[in-house]
């Protein structure tokens, strides 16, 4: 089987990962930072041992500055709705998520006023657009770093600047960027970062998280037992506790916390060069075959590992399908849970067939791909 | 080691639910309904298939009836956070964790009206006193199931006849019984019932569920990506995708239909046994060593898995650290994130040394468990 689905989740997963969930259930499988025994604290140290491998990752200093959820969702609802009242504007693009989309759109309907920026044909923004959507009353500007539709690369640092010369915060959806391309939260004007723990971070689903800037004071989005302050009938207002109620995914964040070391051995910028070495024949190759419509930026360098194709008007999910039973070709076809992102590139209708790689794809896997889009698009 | 804390997480996990969680991440670790390639559709079926599970152990019949959360906090705050607005009332009681009370004290701020119904010194709850505290806008009648502090079983038959017959739902915390007692959710008068999956269902830290009565109609708590109506902008409202945004923690929900599964081999009144002997010969001894004081029901029928003491006026976390460093026996002591209870049964200050249990605890672990008990205590 050749897996091209690694922007919904990364596989396979480095055999390191696997073998640190089975090792947290196995050794050490208590509830972390609760009792003081052995194995409790040894629980709550393989969580500082995750969020000290995403500050190495992201160039943070304070482990605290990460807030473990159970997915980029769940961190984009909880940065949303911590950042805005329905009294609020907030500034968002065409080309984003569901996971940023719906939330706002649940909140559009309490009163908060929502500016959707429309991009180009290709996926991209003009930053001077959101300069220009800036209201007296907004409070958050919103958008992904990379889209999953597209592959497109949004300029987030630029957003940044302007956010930041309005005093605005500024959110970037990471879903599709974080463990792939170089993201240094340090230097970013860049106030809250959700990611996945489960696409280029190589963790486990289940997983996820949230960078938040130590300027800003969210609301605690969920409340209950944190093992600290437990006298006390209201959340604490400590890191990363307001944050995080419950007992953690564990064997989950200990999985994610061997999934980055695993990147920060085979170093990101070789993880890049491959996934651009294998975009490059993919692109180059697919310009060659008649009827094929390629989605997002010719240019390498403004996409990530996502190739979105038609073939001239044949329904995409059916594409898929052929793909996956004549050739076991895993791809996903379709809408890709991006509705406004298909209306920017004019795919509502027909969908795209995604093809989407990793580290762990093979120039050979890529070659089977084109190999197999040839045929279907001869028959 | 003896591991004495399975009120927090249950450990160790049955061999199967760790070859569950490794075969999925190995062998079917794609996202689940999303792609429709055969690897997404397998990840898809084991989600149905531990749902499944829950209909058989619950006696439920529709599986979307349940539905996935991270942990048994996260079902809480969205059944209390949906079911109430800061006009209303909400019912309690005096022994629920801070996974109840932190969401309601968070809503009490914003104007919620919140009647907390003292229990006895022993953690039981007159059914009575919550009949006469109802008014006009009470809109959720919510207590824990048993205790986590002193395993007190509440009578939540009674209190869920009393809901129905005033028309307010009634939501269970079922942290601490889900898998342990007999929960036939079709006969019971239970509305939501929220339960953590890394307690007594055995499954993997980082799941949990709440199972939604077919005639309530909760709002979504997260909105995102669900896999279904991708073209709309807004949280279908099909179930369970109207509570489920984001990729589930696939893995970690295939361990919980693999503990489960155990669950059902064993058979929980086997399950329930067992755990009456070793309860029955831990008070039994504990009667007999002096300056030990227990607390909850001296009759294990009101009472699961958990012995929480104290010994005269010793700090009850320095008890805690001495079993585990002289003995190897991990407990939990001081607060268990439920003030209140601590405040009912009259240990705010000192806390107590919780010793809980599960069904792969041996009766010689319990007599270790004593005569460590009866060493401190002379010294």
């Amino acid at each position: 089987m050749i897996y091209m689905d690694n922007a919904a989740t990364t596989w396979p997963k480095p055999q390191r990962v696997i073998k640190a969930v089975t090792g947290c259930m196995e050794r050490y499988g208590a509830n972390p930072g609760r009792s003081g025994h052995k194995m409790s604290v040894q629980a709550g140290m393989i969580l500082l041992y995750t969020r000290e491998m995403l500050c190495e990752l992201f160039n943070i200093r304070d482990p605290f500055q990460f807030v473990f959820t159970c997915n980029c969702t769940d961190s984009l609802n909880m940065a949303i709705k911590g950042s805005v009242t329905p009294a609020d504007h907030v500034i968002t693009s065409s080309m984003e998520h569901n996971a940023v989309i719906r939330p706002l759109k649940e909140m559009e309907k309490q009163g908060l006023k929502l500016t959707i920026i429309k991009c180009s044909p290709d996926g991209d923004i003009d930053p001077d657009d959101i300069r220009k959507a800036v209201q007296t009353n907004t409070r958050l500007i919103v958008t992904t770093h990379a889209s999953n539709v597209t592959g497109t690369i949004l300029p987030i640092e630029e957003i940044g600047r302007i956010a930041r010369s309005f005093g605005i915060p500024y959110l970037v959806d990471a879903a599709q960027t974080a463990g792939v391309l170089s993201i240094d939260l340090h230097s970013l004007p860049v106030d809250m970062m959700a990611f996945p723990g489960h696409k280029g971070l190589m963790g486990p689903q289940g997983t996820g998280g949230l960078y938040i800037h130590p300027d800003l004071d969210l609301p605690s989005f969920r409340q209950g037992g944190t093992g600290s302050q437990s006298e006390s009938l209201y959340q604490p207002d400590l890191l990363p506790d307001k944050y995080e109620s419950g007992t953690m995914n564990t064997p989950g964040i200990a999985g994610l916390g061997a999934g980055i070391r695993e990147i920060l051995r085979v170093e990101q910028l070789k993880i890049q060069a491959h996934e651009k070495r294998l975009g490059k024949l993919f692109l180059e190759a697919l310009s060659h075959i008649k009827g094929v419509k390629v989605y997002g930026p010719s240019d390498l360098s403004r996409r990530t590992g996502i190739i979105s194709i038609n073939l001239e008007n044949r329904d995409s999910a059916e594409v898929a399908n052929l793909l996956d039973e004549r050739y076991d070709i895993a791809v996903r076809g379709g809408l890709h849970c991006s509705p406004l992102a298909h209306g920017t590139i004019g795919t509502l209708n027909q969908g795209t067939v995604r093809f989407s790689y990793s580290i762990y794809n093979h120039l050979d896997e890529v070659k089977s791909c084109i190999k197999a889009i040839e045929e279907i698009s001869r028959c």
